[in-house]
């Protein structure tokens, strides 16, 4: 057989090496039974990594379905209740508004119950992780570059942030 | 560079063949290099195996984190419109009234959107996969084992179901 003096790059193979019966000898038998027992755990555990794929993106759209549905779920009480306070419009208006109120906080609840707090502290320094800023205002009595005003609550915190609050701050000192 | 005479089935390599010229005969060095690249093979798949599942633990965790963010962040809107409509609540009660009202329907819609519609049809033939009973009439003039009246809507369809409707049955005939 030809062989090269320098390393050679020769096509890779998958089929079984083909070995000559009445030219083996016993050490050349041995490593011809290894060979083929480890292409069939090398081979095991290509279709092993395979299946795991396959399995994984399916797990992926079942967790995916079930944490939309966890998700929604939380809030079906929250318009189940919106509901009930409308039910009481005809005879008492003011039911409705003391309802609708409870709902809010509620509301509120379930975002908090899911990982996203609600925040809207006027007065703390401003941090753009969690402001958006919509205006500025001068105001000499406020510590300068705090949040003078909340225009929209901000809800979750530390990576798991919904939606920053929309705050106006005050002016940054010269 | 050497050319071998016909095709050959050169021992798979990734990494120059180590062979002991002094003693090794030609087969047995070949199939020792077979052995050691195959295993090396079998290894790297292995580790493969082992990196997929490790990635993929923290993908399923990024997706549901993921999923549950876009499920709550559906939400906010209601959330707000909620807000607006109780704002007025001082200088105009019936307007809380109406605006109460649109964001029930804004609920309902997010909830189509996500997937979960909405059915509280009447007069539909009972079907134990959507409907769950709460009671029975007797009403001659209905139709036998059909819903008479929707106590609670249900959310969903089709294995996607967020939440049976409770109903009440009309009489199934003897």
């Amino acid at each position: 057989m030809a062989t090269g003096q320098e390393p050679m790059t020769p096509p890779e193979q998958q089929e079984p090496v083909e070995t000559s019966p009445a030219t083996a000898q016993p050490e050349a038998d041995e490593q011809a039974a290894a060979l083929e027992e480890l292409r069939d755990r090398w081979h095991r555990t290509l279709a092993d990594l395979d299946n795991l794929r396959k399995r994984h993106a399916k797990e992926l759209e079942r967790v995916r379905g079930e944490e939309r549905a966890r998700t929604a779920a939380a809030w079906l009480p929250v318009l189940d209740n919106l509901e009930r306070a409308l039910a009481h419009a005809d005879s008492d208006p003011s039911a409705v508004l003391k309802g609708v109120e409870a709902v809010r906080d509620q509301a509120v609840e379930v975002l908090r119950g899911l990982g996203y707090a609600r925040y809207e502290e006027t007065g703390v320094p401003f941090d753009p992780t969690r402001h958006e800023v919509v205006g500025v205002v001068d105001n000499p009595d406020a510590e300068p570059n705090t949040v003078a005003q909340v225009v929209s609550p901000g809800y979750g915190a530390d990576g798991k942030q919904l939606r920053p609050a929309f705050v106006v701050v005050s002016k940054r000192q010269e």
